[in-house]
């Protein structure tokens, strides 16, 4: 039988994961856990996928950004718009959580869910890392991809429970995760029922709904799954709480923390990350009972597309 | 091959259920949907059980309430409590939404969700209908259960979409439709993690997260489905904008919208239903392209439980 998880190498980790699936899969072992509560939830950014030097979707606000201006050409002289046009991330960085939610609104609200999903869709269609080289789409993990199809295949439900804009993400988890909108949950706008031309749609308003980030990651678990995952992914701070949440359940229950010390292959990152940083989570990992994922360790192979090389690139 | 809808008689209604699940469903047909998008929403009071003489949740509400009152007798005295105490329709339908949120927070909030389930658990495993004498979970529409099953069959995803609160449906909706949690949205209580003896926790707070009627009702389908439904199912001007927004969207779409017109078997109400009326959906259902469905003519059997009716306990 081939190894359902050959990116994986071998170790610790590779068979705490395998050993927790037979646990809580197998009929009649003493942990079984019913289909129906095999609910495992991944963060995306850093998790699923590439997020440096910034997430994804900054690349995305990014190329909107420069549409909108070609139109209104006042945007390029007043922030957030103008630093993120002169990729001035250190401003961006400085410039805060508000900046990033004015950014958010204007490229992501003003219109219905599909409009959105076809700028996306069409985005992604094209759009490529500027040092990597390659489509984000294939900045996808390799491994990750590997352990979501061996956990569905073992019954699981899968949920992406991510800080980014959840119609973002929606409008390519399909394709590369296997991963239905309706297992999507993230940050969101508020959406407003409209009637336009004589039949009711959905708009995106320029009004938070939810910053799916830390204790926010477990209160939408809670809204939109009801009940507790035992299987969670994650690899910063903002994933600490879903991490606590699921392992602290009654039962078997597994945490999964990735670590990014793989400058040769992907980056190595984790406190000085200014948008997304790991440190209390990787310091009290053993306090919480989260496993630690060393991506040099463990992994033999990170992105789904094998040429991507980040220190061929540099 | 038995009828997989035998619950339903023969005629125009039962012939459009049929026609559209086959159209959607068989391989080769013109108008075929994958099994991704073949996504069905359902209103719950009055669309899939009994909520007369107000919906089952009222119940529950007023047994919680004389429960709160035997620790803090001063609730008696105190509206809303007092009037739902003494069974006061009336007074209720007066103090409006404003007095059923205060109700729902002192019943439904200031717990963890768990705690809130085993509660509400526990009271389904006894309660009863106080006119029908039947357990509330007797009160099902079969044909209804017939439907979701059938639809099932088919590669339909279904999902609750209700007014009523999302963890009182949850509490039942396994056992009494086949849908688990992460497949009922309603209406809810904001949730807080917090760390509760050492461990995460999900409190359910007094603060209203969504009141999931009318607009909302579609709003939150965007939220949690990511897309539009191809079939709803509802009984009120509660869930017109639902019934539209399904029949609205492109390729074959359904949408079914229950009458009560059967004093016989269950009861006979619409426009002056004061908690959840039935008039403009049914004024305009032939400009919308709703399909009415008549208990009376529609249905040869009512609720889960064949020996119950309403005219022999009146």
């Amino acid at each position: 039988m081939p190894d359902p998880l050959s990116g994986w190498n071998t170790g610790p980790v590779k068979s705490a994961i395998l050993s927790f699936v037979d646990k809580v899969a197998l009929p009649g072992s003493a942990e079984f856990v019913p289909a129906a509560d095999r609910i495992a939830v991944f963060d995306n950014d850093g998790t699923l996928w590439c997020e440096q030097p910034m997430p994804v979707q900054g690349f995305f606000l990014s190329d909107r950004v420069k549409q909108l201006a070609l139109k209104d050409p006042s945007l390029k002289e007043r922030q957030p718009f103008k630093a993120f046009i002169e990729g001035d991330h250190k401003t961006l960085h400085e410039l805060g959580k508000q900046a990033l939610q004015e950014l958010m609104f204007a490229t992501h609200a003003g219109m219905t869910e599909r409009e959105f999903a076809t700028i996306a869709q069409g985005w992604f269609a094209s759009a490529k890392h500027p040092q990597l080289g390659a489509l984000f789409t294939q900045l996808t993990y390799r491994p990750q991809i590997e352990l979501i199809g061996y956990l569905r295949d073992n019954g699981f439900k899968i949920y992406v429970v991510s800080g980014g804009g959840v119609d973002f993400i929606r409008a390519f988890a399909a394709e590369a995760y296997g991963i239905p909108p309706e297992q999507v949950i993230g940050s969101s706008a508020k959406l407003k029922a409209e009637v336009r031309d004589g039949r009711i749609d959905l708009l995106k308003v320029a009004d938070l709904g939810s910053f799916d980030d830390r204790e926010a990651k477990v209160e939408n678990i809670g809204l939109h799954i009801g009940r507790r995952p035992i299987l969670a992914f994650g690899n910063s701070d903002g994933d600490l709480a879903m991490l606590r949440y699921t392992r602290e359940g009654r039962g078997p229950r597994l945490a999964l923390l990735l670590h990014h010390d793989d400058p040769e292959r992907e980056f190595a990152y984790d406190r000085a990350f200014k948008i997304s940083p790991l440190a209390e989570a990787l310091d009290h990992a053993d306090d919480y009972g989260i496993t630690c994922v060393s991506m040099r360790r463990d992994w033999n192979t990170v992105f789904a597309d094998r040429r991507v090389r980040p220190s061929a690139a540099a």
